[in-house]
């Protein structure tokens, strides 16, 4: 196994706590569900919510595990009222023309900034409307924009999704996780020569290889068990079956 | 400005042309056809589905502008078809109990080995049902599993958000693969069956394996072969070798 469960427990422990996911204008209630719900996945629990469309958007049907976390939203009648207690805001955007005097950073450079601002104070993350996104007066309360890489030709994401991959990435890496943990042992060369023997028995045994040529067929064979990389455990269970096969090929002889 | 346009042509041209997305017995159409949207957003473009709870997916409602990806997705009666061409398969999971006994990876490094193996051979990544996730069946075709990091408390995600996250992070980079000709092509999962099989018969007339157990033990079978990554070339090799091992047995009844 690659990970244990107390990799997991770290790799889920990266702090959102300072993230606001701020949703501006949106229309359809099981897109806020979705995204409280994506949220509550990955451990950002601030949502806030401008004007939206659908004023009953707590009842969101969607937010499976999520209810606690629609019911602490907070509801704003101004963009500028959402964020006017964090110290970054970043809206996101698929970059169309208006968007091209701002800066932007994509996906992954946009979460590194992020990161090292949430160690500091709150940052906002703006997400605008279904239909038409962030207007230019929303962007005009943006340091930067997030760009999610997308097609040029299929640019434009479901607003969930874009709260998903967003959140995902902003959630690694606090605490990095890298290199693999690996708990299964792998087999010792005795264990590998002990199966190139038993397998090479049953195929002279077969007729698959004939006497003369054993020598040069145990190096290949040896070979292409070592490519295989056995675990310990692997070796064994693989052993005994060619055991048992060749038990029953010299039995029958 | 961070980035310019060409910056992100390149940045969304990662090839995903080997990647197939495997939906196992999904239930809701609205998350066939979400999935298929964000696969679009990334340049994904070949939808696999076994076995759909809701026959009419093709009429799934919220592909945005996937339309033409819906219509061209594969529909298969059982998992091994749908994976046979593929020569990894990989099983994303939220991690319970049942799943401890296969090797996994978290989201980063898992595809990273993914984009490896798209230089070389087709990947399957496979999403359980929405109800019940992958079935220990299912797990037994897959090489290993990906776990998206969600929280321990608040596990389970969206289907489609799930499938974003990861399509999401198989498009970054792809185009950094290198060293590809130093790959020795791999197997394909019909060729891994066809040594299972072989290899579950010759275990059979043995007497390491009886009649009544074997279905449990074609999947323990299968999942040990899979550990071993056999190249295109030994997996041959070593079918050729059972198959003569298996002649003979039956040729001393």
């Amino acid at each position: 196994m690659a990970y244990n469960e107390r990799t997991l427990k770290k790799a889920a422990a990266a702090d959102l706590e300072n993230l606001r996911i701020v949703l501006v204008r949106s229309r359809n209630p099981l897109n806020i569900g979705a995204a409280a719900r994506v949220m509550s996945n990955f451990g950002a629990f601030h949502l806030r919510v401008v004007t939206p469309f659908e004023k009953a958007f707590r009842e969101a049907v969607s937010a499976v595990g999520a209810a606690a976390l629609l019911a602490a939203a907070e509801e704003f009648d101004a963009l500028g009222d959402a964020v006017r207690d964090c110290s970054l805001v970043v809206g996101t955007t698929a970059i169309g023309h208006r968007e091209l005097q701002h800066e932007f950073y994509l996906l992954d450079e946009a979460a590194k900034r992020i990161r090292r601002k949430l160690g500091v104070g709150r940052v906002a993350v703006l997400f605008g409307s279904e239909k038409t996104g962030l207007s230019n007066h929303d962007l005009s309360h943006c340091h930067w924009l997030l760009r999610i890489p997308t097609r040029e030709e299929h640019r434009s994401m479901n607003l969930a999704q874009a709260v998903g991959v967003v959140i995902c990435e902003l959630s690694r890496g606090a605490s990095r996780v890298t290199g693999r943990n690996k708990v299964r042992s792998a087999a010792d060369m005795g264990t590998v020569d002990r199966l190139a023997a038993a397998l090479l028995e049953a195929l002279q045994v077969s007729g698959y290889i004939h006497r003369r040529s054993a020598a040069s067929a145990e190096e290949k064979l040896r070979r292409m068990l070592l490519r295989f990389e056995f675990s310990a455990t692997d070796a064994e269970v693989l052993l005994g079956m060619i055991h048992k096969i060749l038990w029953k090929l010299n039995s029958q002889k």
